[in-house]
């Protein structure tokens, strides 16, 4: 296993094509109003070339949004260690990780602590589809992920176990908070803020009653349109 | 049926126009807080001239509203085919363009996921005029349209059906989210930022307690003299 | 009684200083999230010198608050007939005109539809002094006006009532929204900006249950306090 | 006892120090919507050097927090008497001082009214851990001090009395709203900030039902943690 990146060559320029990209998208975090001072993070896998494993990038660890240009950025291999930059790594880099290693198709993942999404979580409570959104973005409702403790791998394995053939790209970790995934770390930021759109709508709607339910034939219509032809294809 | 737009002559200078506009009205969704991500759009109908017929000018589908300048509008006739642009039109242009075909006072049509209006909409629950605001704006009640799914008619004909002699300007489809429609994009505009203001209101209101009804004849001379008298007549 | 308004002199100076300090605090508004698009406004008396009546300036009918610079404030006598500005005056220029003939001791006036504050005006429900905020700023609770319609002196006349022998310089017109006065038009803005953070405060409060009330004796010690002490008053 | 403060040497430059990075502070209030017009206050000890006793920094009473830069602050002693400044201290002075008398480890305070704090405060109830982010950062519950009347040591004494062998570091002072305290101004900030944070998702959490409570042994491991790995500690 190679634990040293290359100065130059097309590791390196993907590498910081990847910090520039995880800066950016960190802008949106507060721009979206999902985080609170240095919390949430961002991360992209780096597919290895040229005989270089996958590495991530990811966020410092307490470090104002303020602060995070690409330089700031770190990078650490797929088991969360620390393979360039001068500050320690988000502390949850090992969730990110273990995403990583265990679903090939996901090159983004992003947490935060955003309000509405995290008060459904606190109750451990999944969030039902009755928006069309979010039959389009998420295809149901968004699932409830287990208790678990940062500082092993029960965040990451929670992750995983919950997402792995389930339609929706985000998850709500019970007490914590959610985290989303994509093929992008761009895809799972969108995702992060709509999953906060409808967290929201969807918990104002049933203050004053109850929502009015979507008939699955309809919700699988929605999903298989939007994943199929909505936006700029090509 | 003329299908290509011309390059100079009074329809492209109103084309030009409008797609300025329309342009600038965009970064008011954001701006009031309507919107997430790339959710939302505005048009705009630019009556036919010199022998054109109508056209609409639109935002394209899934583009960042930071890139969203004049150039980056896409004009489609009322049958929502892509006539100008080099992206998709919003995955709602055949809703905008039912619209315009069936109303022909109407040249604005705004779309959002605003969140309180969405919230009503998900419960299928009309908006009751207990504001004096609403009284001016809408002149009583905003009403529910019927769940409706994207990829044929059936949102334009939910929104056409329930506006169609009703004097609310919105429409909050049901699951989905509102509708405004206005006498020029700027109207819709204008109103799709009081339905959210007054959907928040009468729902924080209607959280402790029962909001205080407003009679028919007060409604009445509300709407008449708002209509009637304010702003700048000229 | 005077209508043409002077061109130079102490008057002159007094009103287009008064223009610019009005045209300023519209912009505390919207940056305290108190309006939408171009409703709400600010006014200030402008006291008689020189033999000329006491005059009122403020912002013009429908126009954007991105737009209300001095120039475009428009100029009142206590009657609200226009004397000066190419604009039609807001439509709430008679019940600003009204509180300013009644109440020698007010020379600024603020109406908004701020959401929370607007949320009890269309209960119809006085806000409760649960706050020491409330007690310092407002010696007790936020009383609420009459059902008003516009268009004659119903408005201005429900405000003078109610706030009149009250130590609370902020009302609750029922269905309607708040208006606040004060000393000048920058106390009566803070005034409205105060009402509304105490007025979503203890929403949310009793949302999860009920405030625990202040004692009589501890609003008055509070109220006299800041009153007299809190502040740079020399 | 010194009261007359150098012109220059190593007490002049941490005094000028604190101001600066005090009116730094203060503007991090309004950015994350802690306060509203002049509400709020932030202080920092400055350690008395060359035979100076401790003073602390804090911003003036009632004074916009667009004029706060670091000549507008003032320097009190620990009595909160005015040792430099050409404006009167923060009407909270006494309690930040009578905090530093009594609590040697504590340089940094912070006061607000923010919306969601204050609310539980309002119902004298202190917030329940069912966050992993509450774990982490408060070790517990955040819990409430008596009601107390400004104008003596009231206040002081109830941050005291509350926090003296409390894990949390914010107080929620009954009817009135928020002190937090931190090895400094910065820590004392952050702390604000997600006492908010916190306070809001517990309060939207328990608005549709009964957050899930956390184990205790979990909320030790979280807050062990975090208090000795998290951020950049070297």
């Amino acid at each position: 296993m190679t634990t040293t990146l290359p100065a130059d060559g097309p590791m390196r320029a993907a590498i910081d094509a990847a910090k520039q990209r995880v800066a950016d998208l960190h802008a949106e975090l507060p721009r979206w109003n999902l985080v609170a001072w240095t919390a949430g993070n961002v991360s992209e896998r780096v597919p290895g070339t040229e005989g270089f494993d996958d590495v991530l990038v990811i966020k410092p660890s307490g470090v104002s949004y303020d602060e995070l240009d690409a330089d700031a950025m770190v990078v650490c291999d797929l088991d969360g260690n620390l393979l360039e930059g001068s500050r320690n790594p988000s502390s949850d880099t090992a969730a990110h990780a273990y995403v990583y290693r265990h679903m090939a198709h996901v090159n983004g993942v992003v947490h935060t602590h955003s309000t509405y999404a995290t008060a459904w979580a606190a109750r451990g409570e999944e969030i039902p589809c009755v928006l069309t959104m979010m039959g389009d973005e998420f295809g149901g409702p968004i699932p409830v992920g287990p208790f678990a403790i940062i500082g092993d791998d029960s965040i990451g394995h929670g992750i995983v176990e919950t997402l792995t053939g389930h339609r929706s790209t985000a998850v709500l970790m019970q007490n914590h908070g959610p985290f989303t995934i994509g093929t992008s770390a761009k895809a799972a930021v969108k995702t992060a803020v709509l999953l906060e759109e409808v967290a929201k709508t969807v918990h104002v709607s049933r203050q004053l009653g109850e929502p009015l339910p979507i008939e699955q034939t309809h919700i699988d219509s929605l999903y298989d349109r939007y994943q199929n032809v909505y936006g700029q294809k090509g």
